[in-house]
Order: C-alpha cells, then sequence, then structure tokens
C-alpha cells in the first residue's frame, strides 16, 4: 500500500471516525472519547482505537473542533531560557499539568528580552491558545494590550514582588534575597561580593540581589563588589567570574545569583586549593539537585520550580479553577544551609 | 474600557485586518506580511503594525489559514526527557530554526518510553502540523503507520544506527563507543566498568555500549562490571554509581553513559581523596559545557546537539529541502580527551 492510497477507503472516500468505530468494534463515541482523550477510557479499549485508527490511515483533526470553540487545547509558554534546570522544571511541572487535560505547551524562547516575549505573544495568540504562560511580572505595554484584547487567562511565574496581570505563581524573590542577608550576617561576613549572568535582564535576580544588599548595607556590612556578566549563567561562568571576584576584591563571602555560578565558584576554589568557608563563604538560589553531588553543600535557596509550573498551567488549562486569592500564589522559599557558609 | 468591550469597534463589530491597516498608517498586505511573519518587514513598520492591534484588540487568526491550507505551521516535537542538558540543547536548535520559518515547536516528553511517544504522535497528528521531530529510530508500529497515513514530513534525531523513516540526523552511537574503547585500550586500561540510567530504556545508550564492549573484549580486556540505575541520569546518581562500582570490583576505568554521570564520578574521587585517573580514570558522553568548569577535564566524546536540532527542524519545516543522501545527515563525533584518562 503506498502512502498516497493510505486514509482512503476501498471506494477512495476519506476514511472517518465511523471506520475506525466498525474496524475497533466500539461505539463511535468511544472513538471520538480516544481521539479527544476525554473521559475515562480503559487502557485495553485506548490500544484498540489506536491500532484500528493507525491500520485504516485515520487521522483526528482537532483543528476543527478548535474552530468551533474558539480556542483550541494548546497553551503558549514564552521561557526566558532553555540553558538552565530552572525553566526545564517549571517546563516539566507545566508539560505534566497540560497532559492531564489534553492540552499541549507550544512554547518559545525570549532569551530575557521583553520585546523578543511581545513577538511571541503575538504569535500565539494567532493560535486562539487556551491561555498562556510568561515567566516574571515584567512585560511591555503592548503584550499586556493584546492580551486584554484576546480575553485568555495568563500566568505569571517566578515572581511575588509586583502586580500580576491575572494570577502570578511563584515567589517573593526580595524575601529570598534577604533571608540570605540574614544568615551571612549571622555567620559573621561583612565584606560581600554578589556575581550575577545575563546583563542585568534577569529582573528576578535583581530584586533579590537589591532586597539583600540593603539588608546587609543596614546592619553595617559592606557589598566590596559587584560584578554582571552579560553571557548566560553556567559552572564555567561561575568560575570565572569567582577568580576575577578574588583577585580584585577579597571578599569574605560571594552570594551568586544562581546555583550554577556559585557550583562555578566552589570548582574554582578546589581546583586553586582555596579554603571554603573559611577563605570565602559560597551562597547561591534555587537548591538544583546536582548541588548534592558536589564534594561539598553550597547553601542555597530552595523554589519549587516543578510545582510552580503545575499550578501554573492548570490555572490556565481549566476555566472553572479559581485564581488564587489576591492573584498570588506565593510557593515560599526554604533557606538551605550547607557548608559553604 | 473593560476587557469585554475590547477587540470591538465603536460600532461594536469585530476589528479587522483593514481597521489596523487604517490605524497605523501601511497597506492591508503589510499588515497581513507582519502578522504571518512573511517577507521582510522593518523593524520600524513591524513595530507600528503591532501597537496598533495592540491598541485596537485586533488578534489575528492563524488556525483559519491552517484549516485552508491543510496543514499549519506547528512541528511536534517528541523529547525523552527535559532532565539534561542534551535535550534541552537539540530544543533550543528546534527552536531558533522554526522560528526563523514563523514555525512554533509543540512539544512532549516521553521520558523514553515508546508507548508514551506512540500517544504523543497520535495527539499531535490531531493539529495538522507542518511535521514531527522524535528521538531515535526505534518507534512503535502504530506510530510508523500514524504517520504514513499523515503523509507529513518526520525528522529522527541522534541517532544513525538504524533505518529512519524518512530523514534522520544525528552521530552514529556505535562509531562513538567504538572511538572510547580504542582510546582506552591505547591507555592501557584493561578492566573496565560501565554504569548507565534510565533502565536501559535509552537505546543509543545500549547501541554505544555495545559496540564498545566488543572492542574492549575482542582486544582481550574486560567488562568487570556494569550497573544501570532506573533512576533519570544526574551528578548525584552518578556520584553513587560511582561508589557502588569502586567498592565492589575494583576497575581501573569507568566509562559513563553521558557527561552527567561521569562528572558525577569525578565529584565521588575528588570528595574520597581517589586520585583520577592514577587510581581509577573516568570517560563520558556528549561533551557537555558544564565539563569545563570542573577541576580536572574529563574525557568524552562531543556531539553537535544544537546543529542535529536546527537541520532536522529545517528539513520538517521546509518542504523545499531535500532529504539528506541515503535519508541520514551524519555529524560525526568527536574524542575529547581530558585528563582523567
Amino acid at each position: 500500500m503506498s502512502t498516497k492510497q493510505f486514509g482512503k477507503t476501498k471506494a477512495g472516500t476519506r476514511v472517518t471516525m465511523h471506520d475506525v468505530a466498525a474496524r475497533a468494534g466500539v461505539s463511535q463515541m468511544t472513538v471520538s472519547r480516544v481521539m479527544r482523550d476525554a473521559g475515562a477510557i480503559s487502557p485495553e479499549v485506548r490500544k484498540k482505537v489506536v491500532k484500528a485508527a493507525a491500520e485504516i490511515g485515520y487521522v483526528h483533526n482537532r483543528l476543527a473542533g478548535g474552530m468551533r470553540t474558539t480556542t483550541t487545547p494548546l497553551v503558549g509558554v514564552v521561557v526566558p531560557t532553555l540553558q538552565n534546570r530552572v525553566f526545564t522544571e517549571v517546563l516539566t511541572g507545566i508539560s505534566d499539568a497540560l497532559a492531564t487535560q489534553g492540552i499541549r505547551p507550544v512554547f518559545g524562547v525570549s532569551e530575557y528580552s521583553l520585546e523578543a516575549e511581545e513577538a511571541l505573544v503575538l504569535d500565539f495568540l494567532s493560535w486562539r491558545p487556551r491561555g498562556l504562560v510568561l515567566a516574571g511580572l515584567e512585560h511591555t505595554d503592548t503584550v499586556r494590550q493584546m492580551i486584554a484584547a484576546a480575553d485568555i487567562r495568563v500566568s505569571e511565574v517566578m515572581d511575588m514582588d509586583g502586580d500580576p496581570i491575572m494570577a502570578s505563581f511563584g515567589v517573593s524573590q526580595a524575601e529570598a534575597g534577604r533571608d540570605m542577608a540574614r544568615h551571612m550576617l549571622d555567620r559573621g561576613y561583612r565584606r560581600i561580593a554578589y556575581a550575577a549572568s545575563q546583563g542585568g535582564r534577569d529582573k528576578r535576580a535583581g530584586k533579590r540581589f537589591e532586597a539583600f544588599a540593603a539588608v546587609i548595607r543596614d546592619a553595617g556590612g559592606q557589598i566590596v563588589d559587584d560584578i554582571t556578566a552579560e553571557d548566560p549563567s553556567s559552572l564555567v561562568l561561575g568560575r570565572q567570574l569567582t577568580g576575577t571576584l578574588l583577585a580584585r576584591s577579597c571578599p569574605d563571602a560571594i552570594y551568586f545569583s544562581n546555583d550554577d555560578l556559585a557550583g562555578g565558584g566552589l570548582m574554582h576554589c578546589l581546583a586553586e586549593g582555596i579554603s571554603v568557608p573559611k577563605d570565602v563563604a559560597l551562597a547561591g538560589f534555587n537548591g538544583l539537585s546536582f548541588l548534592e553531588a558536589l564534594p561539598q553543600r553550597i547553601t542555597t535557596t530552595a523554589t519549587p520550580r516543578y510545582e510552580i509550573g503545575r499550578d501554573a498551567a492548570l490555572f490556565v488549562a481549566d476555566p472553572s479553577r479559581p485564581a488564587p486569592d489576591g492573584g498570588r500564589q506565593d510557593f515560599g522559599t526554604r533557606l538551605i544551609v550547607g557548608n559553604t557558609t
């Protein structure tokens, strides 16, 4: 059988759900349920229907249904980057939650640019998606106008410090920064350096550092140095930045904008024989699981990334789900004290 | 203005492309080009059109166009996991390449299960996508039948060792395994252990190890131990597996199925004061950039992940692009000799 003949009956007409039902020995309603991923279907029946459809070349068209209902079972997701595990974990939570609702994520990467986010939102809205998931609370005015016009649900993930469009799911970045500052002060550190990446475009890292620095200064401590690389975060970058900071300003502690950079800092110290925390203390942000594998446990702040993605996705996927109180669902952060501070 | 009134003109009718053109002071064709992301448009004109559309609440409907042309500018992508950088880099290549064609990726995660891949393909085909990108060359018969019936382009990424449905983009896993085996033999290692993850569901890792082991045995070497964890790969898992292998079978070298595991192996040795490669040699696979940050450079095999994703995406996105010769585009691998072997 050639590909061209596939998907046609012997009489040459397009195969229909009716043909699938006949071949699988089930009702047309059952075929429809399997194809729409709706209602409870036993795995055996599902397998029988999918096999029958494949054998006779039936392909369901969900877009036809999408046109009728004015939205499609797609959710547009804009992530700032795929280069660190934070957003791949958020994305996993989103993908898993949407799968339970028969909805798929369409995604794009903004590289922390609000203009790139705007272009993606324009494109996503043309699909009439069920909703959008955006990162952070900062967006262009045009994005806000487009979303208001489209009249769909939008979740904003990761940040609590600002006003959400509709519903935000995340943590207070400022509170996380203050917690870490208090911990460093408790341990007696007073000359603290800061290392970040992405040319300062990561607004959430900026909010953490601002709150962190205020607490340090209020207590009579000093931010002795502060370096922000243009490049994305990586262990390699963290290693380089640490070398630079230690050489030029002798801090007694370094606060990194995330765990990738902090991990690189520890690698620098291991390679150079610098004792942590005796010679310099190190702290990160996120509580990524790779930290558990390092020879020393880095002090950090844990964030529930998978859960944030999951709940944000459920809000846009299910119109009957109420918005969180005050438009904000604060997942809270947890200071993890390792042996690097 | 309330959300409800947005997207309607004063007379209460739905706003059209014509209204956007009038407000932006450009032709309707220009508005259409901007909305379809087609043709050369200056950034200034683009901005003017997008702003005008947002202000009057115009949302373009690409699905209507999709219905007419029988496929939509979406490409379905099935990745086995988002838990390691390999597939996030492939995905970045896919996303970047599709963006140049005005196409977006819809994606799902199979967790290395062919049944999960089948469910995702069934769902993706209901969108009438431009094409699909799948990982590896192993798929269920039902997936093959569904793809034949849908008559769309499919790229398979990462593997060369088998028959592609239409076009495969990747590297020879077997050749990579043989290269590493020859290197280990050259360095004098004869008692070699192997560590892997994902319960053996990663077929590509299996092909590498099989070819690796054959070369080692042919040369009179021994695979003294071989451990495959159920869990996904991580530094933490690599650290655990290394502890187990060293304790129970004293290998003189360990070949890991990827760099995450190998990196964990190095962390174990650093933490326990085990000298690498004097006490034990370590080698990984992929050439991930985080290796450059570690105190010792791990020997590995580099794979061009971004380029594989990019070319695979361009093949499905652009129907005028010919398939690679023989249906296979082999990107080749490169042995990177560090100081752990």
